[in-house]
Order: structure tokens, then C-alpha cells, then sequence
């Protein structure tokens, strides 16, 4: 069996040491370039690069090295009866659920009221929030999402789900598809992005969407960047309709330099941190799918590359 | 029936009010220095004054307007067969355990270096955290002790608990009392503190305790000021054996101008605000206590004074 690693790591021997030791019959390769095919029968891959497909003619099954398969979908020369599989969790959903709620407490806890105190020297208390006060939407309800979503119900607030399709989630209100996804949004403050990127959800919070968040809402955008119209955000954020954003992925990343949300202190930049693929989790994920699919068995998280996720 | 609200709320209305609301068969006082006795038959206090045991002889109950009632053992005329009956969570458990996860995260994670990376405008990505390298440690397995061990837990982290007694708890390792105490230290990296105040637990966070535990070892404390020794924090700090700090209660609140703690990059101050006396959900459950009491049925969270909670 032969495995293709294509991913942009400068050091790829941190996952082809792994790979070899986790499945001991393969000829592992990193992508070159410049090199001649190898005739691969699995490819991990990153964003991967036209060629690999001009190139490698065997792929059984490719496996993409985060949950979100966007980059690997606008390849235009994917074949279109080639198996995608996602990486599947590896750790993610709790480190977005985490961060989701982090960013949460930044709003509605004050905590950077709190250290502005702090280097004052300065001893004051403010009003307790009141978990009524702080409905959270959760936008896309697959394995991240529904994490956040009970991560959040768990701690006692109310949460609501909006997703394409139906979803049934224990103390969430769930809401599916256009039809009511203005209910969704009158019912939500906190508004968080787990969506995947689609022509169907791209620049879907725009300006009417934000609009129709309640007073003092706040937006947690842990999908896509092409998921926000950036300008609609501005202008959402200057009329006062929107109290604060936390921002973990961007249109163009890195964001560049003197793009105006680095200078607005209502928005919390973070430079697509919220979850981390990590490589062992995610090494040991991939590796026994491989061996499992080279044995005929079904695995998991295959993509429906028609629907896009 | 008589009700006495004896607490330092410069609007005692906002409390009195609904108590007539929720017992309307009742006389509702406020405490006055200067008056005389009302023949009270419950008392609703917070930090109360010798006085009120000294007018007050008819007292069947008090109820504390807090879960430590440190500050309430402490008054020393303090009748000793009195009923004492604590707040039991309202509303706290759950702020604990965010603002917990919230500082684990500003240590874990990072966030305060992403903070001055967005203030420079750079973007940078740190080596993701290994849940595995940040093992937690819960001094205290009361009912807030228990629900942020469970949170974090739920989050994928490794828990241990200790606390006096013997508890057990889903995907916590639990230690007790002090034989336990060294391998609980030993297993811990993040010290959240929210034991109850009591002889045997006053300053039981000291130099020798933070020394045992794992290396770039954090505290969070969200028990009382008493716990800490405050100069051991600081020698910890200084040794290099404490990454960080994130205190929410001290031996002197408001903590004092030009202490210390102030100017240290590697404390968080909050000002007492870990988890914060919802009104509603504390009077409902107050006042359901009287009335259940004055029937005669039990009540729960009755305080064994000996012991100290």
C-alpha cells in the first residue's frame, strides 16, 4: 500500500515517522513538486496543489487533515467519484467549545473590563449577568457544533441550533433551514459560526442577518471567513447593532496587515486557533480508516461532495 | 411568621419586596442597628453583626446568602444549636466553572500573548496544548467543586478532586483527605481552589503545597483569600515553580492599593466576581426553605458547625 502525505508542513516528517510506524506495510511519500508520480492508493492532504491529481491516478480515497473540506473541494480537477473523507473531531470540538465560550465571558462577563481594572489598580464589581440575557444561537449543528451548543446548555444557558437540516439536540432548540432561520436569529444575542463552507452559506452573515440579532448581540466566528460579508460587520458594529465580534478565521488569512479589524477594539482577533488539528489524534484517526477501507471495511465521515460537507 | 433581612445592601428593597411577593404571609424586616427586637423567626443574612444574636432570641433558622459561611461561623455569639442552612448553588456552580475554564484558558492557551499580538497587528500561531499537558486538580468537592471538575472533564481534560472525605465522580480520579494530598498535588498542574474556609483548611495553599505541584503549575483560586499564603504565592511566582495566578478572592477585600498581587503580570485579579448571588434564583430558594421549614418538612444545606460547612 502507498501513502501520499501533501500538505505545506515545513517539516513533514512529523507525520510520515508517525504514519510509517501506525501502518508498517506502507511505502509512505511526501509530495514533490517536481517529482514523478508514485501511484499512491491513499493521499492525506492540505489544500492540496491541481498536479497531485493530474498526477496520481490510483487514489482510492483521500483524506482531508481538518473537518472543514473547502480548500480541498475547489480543486477543480477533484475527481468527482474519488472518496473524501474529513477528519472527524481528533480532538477539535472541545477546544471550539472552549474558545467559544472564552470569547462568550470576554462579552458577557467583562473580563476585559476586569483587567483594565486591574492594571488601574482599581476594585469594582459589576452587575451579575442573568443567563436569560445571553440566548446563544449556534449556526451548523454537525460534530462541532452540537459540542458548542452542549458545552453551553450544560452550563446552563439557553442555546438554539440552526442548521440545513433537522437536527434533534437535548436542551437545544433546534431550527432548520431558510424557512426558520429568522426565528433562529430573533431568539439569539450570542451568535456562533460553526458552519461549513458552501455556495449555499457563504457571506451568509451579512448585514440583515446581523440586524436581525437581539439588542447588544455578539458574533463568534469559529466556520469560514467567507462566511462574513467584512464590510456588513463594520457597519453592523459602527450603527451599534452589534456590541462585539470574536473573529478566529478571516477571507484572507493571514488577515493582512492594516486591514481595519485589527484596530477595532470590538473585535477579538485570534489567527485560526480555535481548534487545532493535532497530529496524533488526527494521525491515528487517518491511519486506521486507511487500513480499514484497504480491507474493505466502511469508515466514517465521507463527504457528500455534491452537498459540499 | 417573621422574616429579618439583615445584609449590607445599600437597597434592601430589592430584596424585601420579592420576599413579600414569595411569602406573602409574612412580616418582613430590615435589619436596624439601632432598633429594637422584631422577634424575628427566620433571619436572611450576609456577614450579620454580633447584635443580631444578641436582640434576636426567637431565631428558628438563618439562612446565609452564600454557600461559605465562613464569614457567619465567625460571629462569636453565634448561637450553637442554631439552624444554619447555606445557599446551595443558585446559579454559582455554573459561573464558577466558566470563569475557571475561562482563566485555565488565558494560561493553556494563551490568549492574553493573542491579545498583544492583535494590539502589534501580527499574526502568529503558537504550538496547539495537549489536553494531556494540562492536567486539573480540584481542592474541594462540594457542590461547585464537583460541577467544575465536571465541566472541565466534559471538555476532555484530565480531573482529580480532593477533598476530605471520601466522593466519587465520573471521569474524575478522586483523592481524600490528607494522606491522599501529595499524589493529588503530584497528578496536578492547574490548582482550582474552592474549598470551604474552615481551621483545617486556612492556609493550606502555602509554599510547600504549590512546590508539589507539576512544573509551569497555575493557580486558580475561587475559595477564599484565607487559603492562600500570600507571600508563598509570590515566592512561587518568583522561583519560577508558578507559571501564573488567577485570584478571585484575598485575605483583605477590596484587595488593598499597593499590595503586591497588583502589579504582577503573572496574577489575574477579579474582584470577587468568580461567581456572583443571583437574587432571583437565591430568594426563590431561600424563601422555599422557610416555608418548608415552618411546616416542619426538612430543608437541605443545613450546616454542620462543627465542622465548619
Amino acid at each position: 500500500m502507498k501513502i501520499l502525505f501533501v500538505a505545506g508542513d515545513p517539516k513533514p516528517e512529523r507525520w510520515t515517522v508517525p504514519i510509517r510506524e501506525l501502518v508498517p506495510d506502507a511505502e509512505v511519500y511526501v509530495w514533490d513538486p517536481e517529482g514523478p508520480a508514485v501511484n499512491a492508493d491513499y493521499a492525506i492532504v492540505w489544500q492540496p496543489p491541481e498536479a497531485l491529481f493530474e498526477r496520481e491516478k490510483n487514489l482510492k480515497a483521500v483524506f482531508n487533515l481538518g473537518a472543514g473540506i473547502d480548500g480541498l473541494l475547489k480543486v477543480p480537477n477533484l475527481p468527482k467519484d474519488l472518496t473524501v473523507v474529513r477528519l472527524e473531531d481528533a480532538g477539535m470540538s472541545a477546544q471550539m467549545a472552549e474558545y467559544v465560550l472564552h470569547q462568550l465571558l470576554e462579552a458577557s462577563r467583562e473580563m476585559e473590563t476586569y483587567r483594565e481594572q486591574q492594571r488601574q489598580g482599581v476594585w469594582k464589581i459589576h452587575r451579575p449577568i442573568k443567563r436569560s440575557e445571553w440566548p446563544i444561537g449556534v449556526m451548523g449543528l454537525g460534530h462541532i457544533g452540537k459540542r458548542v451548543a452542549r458545552t453551553l446548555a450544560d452550563l446552563d444557558y439557553r442555546v438554539s441550533g440552526w442548521a440545513r437540516g433537522q437536527h434533534s439536540l437535548e436542551n437545544v432548540t433546534t431550527y432548520a433551514g431558510p424557512d426558520q432561520l429568522g426565528e433562529f436569529l430573533n431568539s439569539t444575542r450570542v451568535l456562533v459560526n460553526t458552519l461549513p463552507l458552501t455556495d449555499a452559506t457563504r457571506d451568509i452573515i451579512d448585514y440583515d442577518l446581523l440586524s436581525r440579532l437581539q439588542p447588544g448581540a455578539v458574533l463568534i466566528n469559529v466556520g469560514r471567513g467567507e462566511h462574513l460579508v467584512e464590510n456588513d460587520l463594520l457597519r453592523a458594529l459602527d450603527e451599534g447593532r452589534l456590541l462585539r465580534a470574536s473573529l478566529d478565521v478571516f477571507r484572507k488569512e493571514p488577515l493582512p496587515a492594516g486591514h481595519p479589524f485589527w484596530q477595532r477594539r470590538e473585535i477579538t482577533i485570534t489567527p485560526h486557533i480555535s481548534a487545532r488539528t493535532l497530529r496524533d489524534a488526527t494521525l491515528e484517526q487517518i491511519t486506521g480508516k486507511i487500513r480499514d477501507h484497504a480491507q474493505g471495511l466502511p469508515v466514517s465521515g465521507i463527504v457528500d461532495t455534491s452537498r459540499g460537507y
